[in-house]
């Protein structure tokens, strides 16, 4: 059975592992099909009650469905969600990625994301896909309850009225920036950073300042500083 | 030649890639052997005069020396540094790892202290070896500039007056901390956190306030939300 080969064809997409596992039985996605060990039922059997039918299987069954080097707990074959597009809604801040083409690096900025409290994702078409193994596992579960929208990145931002933050080298010590209170947060690739055209239409240059001699941050710590900085304020 | 093999064994360890490679030029550490291609040598012979022989090679030579799968540029095989013992010397932060495992999370733990001026970093002898290829190339360079030592941690951390910062989770917010001028940051291995003894340890108990419903935050992540607040005060 190989997956991975049909994932896009059937809509269909896997969540590997106890944790993710278990955050997926908490959400409104659709399981397609659950696989547990022995082992994960007798831990779980007040959660997996009614929930949804699923199959008992060795650890090695697991391994060899899923991506994981390693899974003795539980496996999930989901329904993918449909791409509605997603706006600013009253006193919330949303992420715009541009490119980023790491799958660990979006995994782990959808998790920040839920830590801030920040629910919608827009990537651009070549930010990596979240329907991943890689992302849905660095997501550690955070993919249930943080929205992606994939769309031209461009064209969206242009039309809105809302602040546009943006890193940048020549931007405000975002220590000292006054956030408002709703706006978008753009992050550019790992190697390119943010493309020209989405740079022109930042209307806030932010700077992260630096103490040392790194030359840059990775792109997931960048957004997790900058959310910081954010709820600081707001 | 199998490198890896006997890396411990001849106090050597690789360097793969231009950006890590061009850092290593620039840094004290010494160079056993470097290898380039053509193309590397056409870009950067200004820098290269003088500095270390070398000997040319083409890109499948790299490939199969090293351990990145795709390297066009250069690798070094370099001797590895003592490990010295580091103490807090005037004003500054040195970061405490108790057990970070993860060879990505150790080399953006070093990239983070590198970019927030923090050049000492003691680490659990349970931690990810620093001369691991991964953390290496994670580190982006850093490795070059930020000093790591080895030993038993918690017997490191009893002899020490300064304070003892740690993430913990009724900790106080760390919005509002007044970090003092010197100290050190525990942060704990992603499986486990800060082991039961080391914790003991603790002085100031700090806490990245939460907004929204994920579980956690990835260490690297959580390592540089504490460092960038920590500047906004020293």
């Amino acid at each position: 059975l190989q997956i991975k080969k049909f994932r896009r064809e059937h809509k269909l997409f896997l969540v590997e592992g106890a944790k993710s596992v278990l955050e997926l039985l908490n959400s409104s996605y659709h399981i397609d099909s659950l696989f547990i060990t022995a082992a994960f039922n007798d831990l779980y059997s007040k959660i997996l009650v009614n929930k949804v039918p699923f199959e008992i299987v060795s650890q090695k069954d697991l391994e060899r469905l899923g991506e994981f080097v390693s899974n003795d707990s539980a496996l999930a074959i989901v329904r993918m969600g449909e791409n509605t597009e997603l706006l600013l809604e009253g006193n919330e801040y949303i992420l715009a990625l541009d490119g980023i083409s790491d799958p660990g690096n979006l995994g782990t900025i959808i998790r920040i994301a839920d830590w801030y409290g920040i629910t919608k994702i827009i990537c651009s078409e070549n930010t990596a896909e979240v329907y991943n193994s890689k992302v849905i596992s660095a997501s550690m579960g955070s993919f249930t309850r943080v929205r992606l929208y994939y769309c031209n990145l461009n064209e969206y931002l242009k039309k809105r009225k809302a602040p546009i933050y943006g890193a940048e080298l020549q931007g405000k010590d975002i220590h000292s920036v006054k956030f408002t209170s709703s706006g978008f947060i753009v992050l550019g690739s790992e190697a390119a950073g943010v493309s020209a055209e989405i740079q022109s239409l930042i209307t806030e240059k932010i700077t992260i300042p630096r103490y040392g001699a790194a030359e840059s941050l990775n792109v997931a710590v960048a957004a997790a500083i900058i959310c910081d900085n954010l709820k600081m304020i707001i």
